[in-house]
Order: C-alpha cells, then structure tokens, then sequence
C-alpha cells in the first residue's frame, strides 16, 4: 500500500474512461488472469492453474501490506479488470541518493491492447505517481522478446540503457 | 535491515578474508567514495562532493529504515570498506508469486578488482541470502556499457533476458 498515491483516480484512454485503484485481496483472480492473458507470462507458467492460487494470494498479501509496494488495477466503466501493474518505491544512493519507483508486471487484457490504457497509466506513474512518492527515476525492466513493449516505452521516453539479469536460485 | 540475513558473515575471496556486514549510517562517507571509485557512476554525477552528503545520508539512512531493504558492506582485514551491494527483497506475483531479491549499485574498489570480491558476495546473495528471504529469484540491471560485469553475471548464471529501461523524471 503506498498511501501517498491519491486513489482511486481517473485514466482518459483513447477506448473511453477507467478507473485506476489499489487492488484488494479480493481481485486475485482477475489478476490471475491477466497474467495468463500473456504469452510471455503463461510461457513461465502463469497459466492461472486454481493450484497456483494460494501462491499468488500470499504474494499479492504480502504486497499490499508493504508500505513501498503496491498492486494496482485498471476498472473498465462495467467494472471488469482491464489491467494491472506493480509499484515498489526503492531509495537508492547511487545517482545522488535519488529515489527510484519500480514498475513490474505491467499487464492489459489483451482484448484491449493498443486502446490507449498502457499509455495512459503510465503517464500517471510519471507524472503523479512519481512525483508524490519522491521518486526522481522510473525504472523497469522488459523480456527481449517483447519488442512492441520496447518500442512502447522508448515513445514514452524511457531509455533502454540496461541489460536485465536473472537467476533462479533454491 | 534485512533482519533475516545471518550477518556480520565472512567471506573467503581470492585475496584474503573479509567480513560482509549491514552498513550503518557512520559509513557513508566510505560508500561514497566507493561510488565515485567507478567511471559510469561517476559520468551520472556520483563525484563524492561534500555538499551531495546529506542527500546520500538520507538515502542511506531510508534503506536501513526498511524492513525489506538494506545496504551491505565488504570490510579487509584492517577495517577498511573495499565493496559494498544493495539488497531489496520485493514479493511479485509474476511467475506463481515467487519473491525476488533484487540485487543494486555493486560496487568493488577498483584497486581490488578481479580479486574474487565480487564473486564471493554474489555466491552468498545466491546461496545464503535469497534462500534466508525466501527469494526464488535474484535479479539485477546493469548498464550496457559495463562489458566487463555482464560477463562476470553470465559465468555466475544469470540469464540476461531483459532490457532495463529509465526515465527521469519531476
């Protein structure tokens, strides 16, 4: 729960009007699915399996109890979930000491994209979210294989400077 | 402060022993000389000036505050701070909600690099501390321009499966 973001708000997309909240514990199965609603996630196994459900209900608890970390979601006007992102408010000594707010697993249902949502929430993330959180640098990272959410992000202004490493470790 | 880390621990490099420890607010000074001791840090403003102090003490002092975040520092034989490593441990719901460590700002003194400093602490982020948070998965970014670490984390076993991507803002 990041309390110093002033939600619920308003996203004006090109598909019409949403609403952008906090998740609650109750949304985990539209948050399931919206991860299977991808190929990339759905290849590594977010295939929103019912076994999997208590794995993603203590993650998505344990979250929201973080005073720097936050679920959020995208609510059509029928009030279905549309999409959905991940924000972690990280302090960083390097670059001065600046904060850095972390964007992962950012998601739109598939049957939306390209309707102006992505591009919206984030320009919420950088010019509110950022900005009342303290938070000097926006930072996330993107599967290679995603070329369209490369080019998305370059648009908005981000620049691709960073290779992302991972270990599966245990 | 990670309180889960088993810390003060040692670690056996290449060129001697060292002992890994939570850093205190009293280091500050150390660790910023340890990020102007680096030609790209220092390219983004990371000079070690006197009047940029306070706002790397206040960084520093913010992460010690967070339950989930710490910085860790590499200390020879005559007390001397020769590394230094940010760990952050951020739950996620992605990939069946498996938490990751994320791993920051790695830095060793450039007159010991190549002496198995940096291998050592990067064994101990995979083997002792992403196990001890209940991390499945450590991750990181590193600048493109760093040729030389992006080899050192492939030999490690990190995959680089991902661009990172920044935005400054406000």
């Amino acid at each position: 729960m990041l309390i110093a973001l002033a939600l619920p708000t308003t996203l004006a997309a090109r598909s019409g009007g949403y609403t952008l909240r906090e998740a609650t514990a109750a949304d985990v199965d539209a948050l399931m699915e919206l991860l299977a609603d991808d190929g990339i996630s759905a290849s590594r196994g977010d295939v929103a399996q019912p076994e999997d459900r208590p794995a993603y209900l203590a993650s998505l608890e344990e979250i929201l109890a973080e005073p720097s970390n936050t679920v959020l979601v995208v609510v059509d006007a029928d009030g279905a979930i549309v999409g959905t992102l991940q924000l972690t408010r990280v302090p960083v000594m390097a670059r001065r000491g600046v904060p850095r707010l972390l964007v992962e697993s950012v998601r739109v249902s598939s049957r939306l994209r390209s309707s102006g949502i992505g591009s919206a929430v984030m320009d919420w993330v950088a010019d509110v979210a950022a900005p009342a959180l303290g938070a000097g640098i926006v930072q996330l990272t993107s599967d290679m294989k995603r070329v369209d959410a490369h080019r998305f992000y370059e648009r908005l202004g981000y620049d691709r400077s960073h290779f992302g490493f991972k270990k599966q470790v245990g």
